[in-house]
């Protein structure tokens, strides 16, 4: 039984805690797989590189329109995949090797493997080496993450999940994607542009439903005309079969072939800590139970990111990192959270992002407020993209002008969020954002100014 | 000699003043060329979409890279020119029909000539028909514009300038650009984009050398790989020759080409409204001199745009016709102008986008300043777009931390550009700008959000 005065559990955003403040800190960390987490290795640093290399490949589709006659001879998708992870694996690895060799870590013990709980801040850790450790602790930050969920239906069949679809040997000429939401929009835009014939498969009528409706309709709208959609239906089971894998749905339909990715959702890694042995509480959802400065149910026992996060996004999890370091280190004048505005993109065509309440959620609340849109083509930068589809869409209220969300639909609605975040996040009413600043033309953030002119407020 | 109440010189951003409380003054509006005036016509509207066709064609090549192969095959260029014109000339030609026509515009005259004063408020018109017309107004707002300046050393070929280069008849194979300021480096980005061979004169030894010297030097130094820059000499003669156009420069060396485009700057249409006969100053560069409410020396003549700001930009015209407007019906409480954080943008390869200080000025100034940079390759979607030459540079106040002027090179510069816009603009210091809201991880304006992190502030 070894005691120490900090465990982090998980390398992702818990790993970015560790600075030279905490070197008189007799810390460990746990890790059950590669270093860096979900973001670095399986998620938003790889699909991010995947989607740009998928904008390269549509580009030639668009100009034909615009005069410019281009042709996509190929995609050489083992060097697609070799330059991303050529680029990724090192600093997972490096990641480690800091941990485990660097001067700057002599007061940091590498545990790979995975932690339960035994008692309160006494946990057991599985090593990868079949040899179990038992260690104790001060303090125990709980920053393990989260996985793919996967459904029935496919016990039969071979499939991939965001863990390992990238990773694939070949590009297959068939993919059926399982679920609607944003991994599902990424992957189908990156393997799609790629030239990879894709079906989605969606229990709810629509994609990304958690989006405002107007967004949700619109992109749906526009997947149709690129993907295979088979919404309001189920998967009933699944088979190989000669030349690939069938799926089968409720309607009586299937589906054939090549890949199989299953991409509704994911659940936290709180299942696998033996949180009861600790006195950490978990919600039904199966997230650890926080309050505002991250602490959990049990003393000295902190959690954030994906494991506690109902949002699941880098960004807040490593808003959540600093808070905990803060805390770790201020004892006596703890910081909160903040998550009141928190935006998320989903980077596919188009790309969408969003900040603050949908209309519907609005409604739900019985908030007052007034809502308009503007369509980029009729802006300076639409024309000349000739988008006819994107739009951005505002939430009002109507007598102080407070923004209270945000929707984007478009080339670059990532970036074009962000003046309407920083609006909310300092309190900036519409009317002075829109007027008491310069909006340059004919640039694509006069999307943003016309919106909020737009807004029929008092 | 007709009286009106008010008498508009120019329909660019002149024109946005009237509407509809307008309507019972007696209106005379003059307009010596098109409707719509620069930005419009030949200005930013066609330039970007000439822009964003040409990054369109220049996207196979990147691709090359990344394990995209992709072809361009070829530039429709009278494809390119009608679909652009196709959209703008109808525009032109509506927003005279409305003034002319419409009941709207029942209370106004149109003038379709060239305004000259003649006395106080008082203008003679010289109209296209060859007859004048003298009018007078109890006010005047003269929004006349500029026009391309052209060197010395040209008078015995043809050439271009940005009023005519957008319609050539067909895509030349050479072209020389003369000038190295923006409408140089977007048209240098427009035509190499398309397959033209550029060369680009210039006095000076750098492009965009009224950027940041930090931009000005890497957009120089990114230029020298795709276009042949001939920096530090200047421009001695040309003549026809067979096949072309020979361009003689002060180090003996020459130039053949197929066409000439002159781009070294502009000049107000100050010139043309002979000015000392209606009272109104001008400054030695040719500006009307206006006070912050955007009144000249004469009692009841305004100006706006380019006629009278030396930062020749639509969002400044388009700002100070709002105020002019304001002023011209609310006299008793007149609002001024804005001009403290003025943002412009280079749509070139890469984009430039700028607001408040360089650097170089921030010393002449002798501020107590301190300046980060950010590199693209630095953020998560920086890796993903390979991007190796983009950067954002920040300047501010190191005790209060507002920021004192901001400079990025690199994709999605006028948009990333927005948020500094907003924070200086409405005095949100650099650390409450990077700590007190959320940054999408990973979107592209993590690169300001590490920029401001940069900063090293007391």
């Amino acid at each position: 039984m070894t005691h120490f005065d900090l465990v982090v559990v998980g390398t992702g955003s818990g790993n970015s805690i560790l600075d030279s403040r905490f070197a008189d800190w007799r810390v460990a960390v746990v890790e059950k797989g590669v270093f860096g987490g979900t973001c670095l290795n399986v998620g938003c640093i790889p699909t991010k590189m995947f989607v740009h290399t998928a904008e390269l490949a549509a580009a030639p589709a668009a100009g034909a329109k615009l005069g410019v006659d281009a042709e996509l001879k190929g995609v050489r998708w083992s060097d697609v995949r070799d330059r991303i992870f050529g680029r990724i694996d090192p600093i997972a690895v490096g990641g480690r090797e800091y941990r485990l060799a660097h001067a700057d870590n002599a007061n940091v013990t590498v545990f790979e493997g995975t932690a339960r709980f035994t008692g309160k801040r006494e946990l057991e850790v599985a090593l990868r080496d079949g040899s179990t450790r038992s260690i104790t602790a001060d303090r125990v930050v709980l920053a393990a993450g989260g996985r793919p969920v996967v459904p029935a239906g496919l016990e039969d069949v071979p499939f991939h999940t965001s863990d390992t679809i990238m990773r694939l040997d070949e590009l297959p000429a068939r993919m059926v994607i399982v679920g609607t939401g944003f991994v599902a929009a990424e992957f189908a835009h990156v393997f799609s542009s790629f030239g990879v014939d894709v079906t989605v498969l969606g229990r709810s009528g629509a994609m990304l439903r958690q989006e405002d409706a107007d967004i949700s309709a619109r992109f749906t709208e526009l997947a149709r005309q690129k993907w295979d959609l088979r919404l309001d239906t189920t998967l009933t089971g699944s088979a190989v079969v000669p030349g690939g894998i069938r799926v089968d749905l409720a309607d009586g339909s299937s589906v054939e072939t090549d890949v199989v990715l299953v991409a509704v959702g994911r659940q936290p890694n709180s299942d696998l800590l033996n949180l009861p042995a600790g006195g950490v509480d978990v919600t039904t959802t199966g997230h650890v139970v926080v309050d505002r400065t991250q602490r959990t149910s049990a003393e000295g026992v902190w959690a954030l990111g994906d494991i506690s996060s109902p949002f699941e996004l880098k960004h807040v999890a490593n808003h959540e990192a600093r808070v905990v370091q803060h805390n770790l280190l201020n004892p006596d004048s703890p910081i909160e959270a903040d998550h009141r505005f928190v935006p998320h993109a989903v980077f596919s065509s188009p790309q969408v992002a969003a900040v603050g309440l949908t209309e519907r959620a609005a409604k739900a609340q019985g908030l007052r407020y007034v809502s308009a849109t503007q369509d980029y083509a009729g802006i300076a930068y639409g024309w000349a993209m000739e988008d006819t589809s994107g739009f951005a869409k505002l939430l009002a209220d109507p007598v102080s002008g407070q923004l209270l969300g945000a929707h984007i639909i478009g080339p670059q609605a990532s970036t074009l969020i962000q003046p309407l975040i920083q609006a909310m996040s300092f309190g900036l009413d519409a009317r002075s954002m829109a007027r008491g600043q310069y909006w340059i033309h004919p640039a694509m953030p006069e999307l943003i100014e016309n919106a909020l002119l737009n807004l029929p407020l008092d």
